[in-house]
């Protein structure tokens, strides 16, 4: 047995590190799914132990060594390299004082938050909000020196490498205009439209459970390394070989379990699709979280939600759970489920205005990490930013500044990558009907699959071989293009 | 800020090791329960990865010299530092190949154990076997030199310290001869007794499990730090704020689940009992595998199984499933739960024929160890056994040496636990009695709480402050006392 190359030393300590990732990972799961309440606290001990022990076998002593000799033997091998040097490189510049403290701040800060959304309370969580932006900032300055990106740069480099804040205001800005001028004339448009009328239950939760799950199947997940579950808000986690989906039921609405499953589905299947041959390293993880939110939503809002589907999905509804047909016609479920209105909430938003709570939050967290904004002025900033946008004011903090945990628990920079995804899957959707003639025609039949074929081949299987606007540039010819986005919505809601 | 004490520090790293430890447990929990059958190769590593980590945080260069420097400070400070004195030297005394080499031997074993015991065919897995039980000899060989017991003991010291072979075997002896004398006499009594009848079902697999929720919940365990889960073997994980008990449902017939359900729980209340001030050090910990067995039957077979709850039970549970009242009456559910019957399968043999089955394994392996008997004879000194215990004799393997995971896994000096349990729940029992006098009573209105009370301050709190015979000593007056158990048998079997 010859000794083991710096390469392959370095690739058994990332697989050691991943497999310390899974266990998280798995655990994290079964916090949100399943876990009694009492378990929490231990749970939070477990998983604090768990991730100083990869920072530690990440940046221990011979990593240094092993880095700089390793060789890679192929371009999988080189991006490997790559990557893992970025994630020391990250590692390294952090203090394991200043990891710690973050961790705990968060944690508390998002025990407070539970409380202070609760009661529209936002004066309980600030001084905790304002201790974890401190520790973030601090954060940032560290792996801006590091890695020479800027501070928030920095910070969205954990979530989706190699677009930053310059990439990203231009967008934005585009599409602040862009909906300014849509948003009426799809409201009107509208207007003369029918009232949707949504199908009557109730739905009893087994049945739309086995929905569920063949709905889940027939977008190709298989249940031999998946599980579906029920939890507060809908998720996808879990690993690879065994990638763990969530949904909620209500009785008397079936809507709201089966768009939570189709989109976690999509999230589910990237995770399954990415090169297992590269399994546990660097290379052979998804390509980020706009890349991630882009498979999730091409599947959701793309395919899903597109006239082809929904037109044999109404059969397939009206089949299971019976009562008037109705409902059920394409016409309907289009106007139910394809409804624009301006909304306090992010998570309720429908695809138009979506982007409008990304872009304030986008604003208001870049100027926090600049220190333009303090923590004090944030409810009436956002108060403001959400008029300016939409129209529309909260009546209170928790339809305002506290009904996302993000910041609360400490992710800043990560709000982007929900509509960099929404963009990049119009775009794939794109390339996809481009490269696949008969691909309504399958959906028509209910079939997803050669739309999931193609991604596998174009975005699930290459991993982080391909960064972002890579892959979007090998599979639809160009990087980032918005305006996809825009040419899809324009023909979605004024043209229907 | 002080300076932490040498045992300040081994507390700090026994924590540490024993978060580890939880992160493994729950997520065996989540193999047994819920994984779906694709993750399991991932699994696989994860559990091996957290066992490497605990070893080397265990033997880390700094333990050495913290235990010996380490001072305590009171009885339980004095009783940790012996038990982590003693989970070092074992630690230790095992190579990091050794481990390895055990944990990839028994995990390959174990696999093809589930077919051949599927398939009856004891020939495919006798190499596996014969190859754990190598490396068990070579690993009680270590242990039993740095320990200093004899390798047999060392193997038994894993699983219930401070009983040994000496101890254990002429207990069985006796035993043996008094079953010889009594399994007749009990035959003879329960042939001119009625036949037992079966209630009628079917019974919804819904109300059976509310009832074994309501049931676990009687006898004291709080759901806000547990859960009830279903599994193909009925068994009890988690962490002691987290615990995870599992039952299995059919249709035909509640009492599988809810017997199940009782014994988990007696299991999870040892757990929840535990001294929390000291929890994740070993003086924490239960008291070993044979007090933890004592604590599953005290609950199932002493309490649950007599007239008194039975009484109270049949009504419970007739008014629950309806129907005939017959079936529920206490003669009647006396005569069908507590039915002594030769069997070949461990785990459904009664409490009388049930320390036959352990008897045999214990001589089995003590056998095996020794090097006195090899795999390839074991299946025919098995038959040979059992024939001389109890009468009967499998028609194959599987019937026979082939159905317990427990060697293939590599679980040698385990057996003697269930039968020291089910000894030392009686004598427990007896003390209970003695110190409670209306406990039966209590057992009448299907109140246990009594019992469990006593339990907690003369078991469960204990941790592992004493060793098996000082916590019995300390509860009933003295140590282990097989005359309890045959007293117990003869009165429930002999004058019903």
């Amino acid at each position: 047995m010859t000794n083991p190359s710096a390469y392959e030393r370095l690739a058994a300590r990332f697989r050691l590190v991943a497999t310390i990732g899974e266990c998280a990972s798995m655990l994290g799961w079964d916090a949100s799914a399943v876990m009694p309440i009492g378990g929490g606290a231990a749970r939070g001990d477990q998983l604090a132990v768990l991730a100083v022990l990869r920072h530690q076998h990440l940046i221990a002593p011979q990593v240094e060594g092993d880095l700089a000799a390793a060789e890679a033997t192929g371009p999988w091998e080189a991006a490997n390299l790559k990557l893992m040097r970025h994630a020391y490189v990250r590692a390294k510049a952090l203090p394991e004082e200043l990891v710690q403290a973050f961790a705990r701040a968060s944690s508390d800060s998002e025990k407070v938050w539970r409380v202070a959304r609760k009661d529209a309370d936002f004066r309980i969580v600030q001084p905790h909000l304002a201790e974890v932006l401190r520790l973030t900032r601090e954060t940032a300055q560290a792996l801006s020196g590091a890695i020479g990106l800027s501070p928030y740069d920095a910070l969205m480099d954990g979530y989706q490498k190699g677009v930053g804040a310059d990439d990203v205001a231009p967008v934005f800005a585009a599409y602040e205009i862009f909906l300014s001028q849509t948003l009426p004339e799809v409201e009107a448009y509208q207007a003369g439209q029918p009232e949707p009328v949504r199908p009557s239950g109730p739905f009893p939760i087994a049945a739309q459970e086995g929905l569920c799950r063949d709905l889940a199947q027939r977008l190709g997940l298989d249940f031999e390394h998946a599980r579906l579950d029920q939890s507060a808000h809908p998720f996808s986690g879990g690993t690879p070989t065994d990638v763990r989906i969530t949904t909620r039921y209500v009785e008397d609405d079936f809507a709201s379990a089966i768009l939570a499953v189709v989109h976690e589905t999509g999230h589910a299947l990237y995770e399954r699709g990415l090169p297992s041959v590269y399994a546990r390293l660097p290379v052979g993880e998804a390509a980020g979280m706009a890349m991630h939110e882009s498979q999730s939503l091409i599947i959701e809002m793309q395919a899903f939600r597109s006239d082809a589907f929904l037109g044999w999905l109404g059969g397939w509804l009206h089949a299971t759970f019976g009562g008037a047909p109705e409902p059920y016609r394409l016409e309907n479920l289009g106007r139910l489920w394809r409804r624009v209105q301006r909304s306090l909430i992010r998570v309720d938003a429908d695809e138009l205005t979506y982007p409008a709570h990304v872009i304030l939050r986008f604003r208001l967290e870049r100027a926090m990490i600049a220190g333009d904004l303090t923590v004090a002025d944030l409810p009436g900033a956002w108060n403001d930013g959400l008029q300016s946008l939409l129209g529309i004011k909260p009546s209170d903090d928790a339809q305002g500044c506290l009904q996302d945990i993000h910041w609360y628990d400490g992710a800043f920079g990560y709000f982007p990558s929900y509509t960099l995804g929404a963009m990049s899957a119009a775009q794939l959707m794109q390339a996809a009907r481009d490269a696949t003639p008969d691909l309504d025609e399958a959906f028509a039949r209910g079939d997803l699959l050669p739309l999931v074929t193609w991604l596998r081949t174009h975005v699930h299987g290459v991993g982080s071989r391909l960064d972002f606007n890579s892959i979007l540039q090998q599979a639809t010819g160009r990087k980032l293009d918005p305006l996809a986005f825009q040419t899809h919505l324009r023909r979605r809601y004024l043209s229907a």
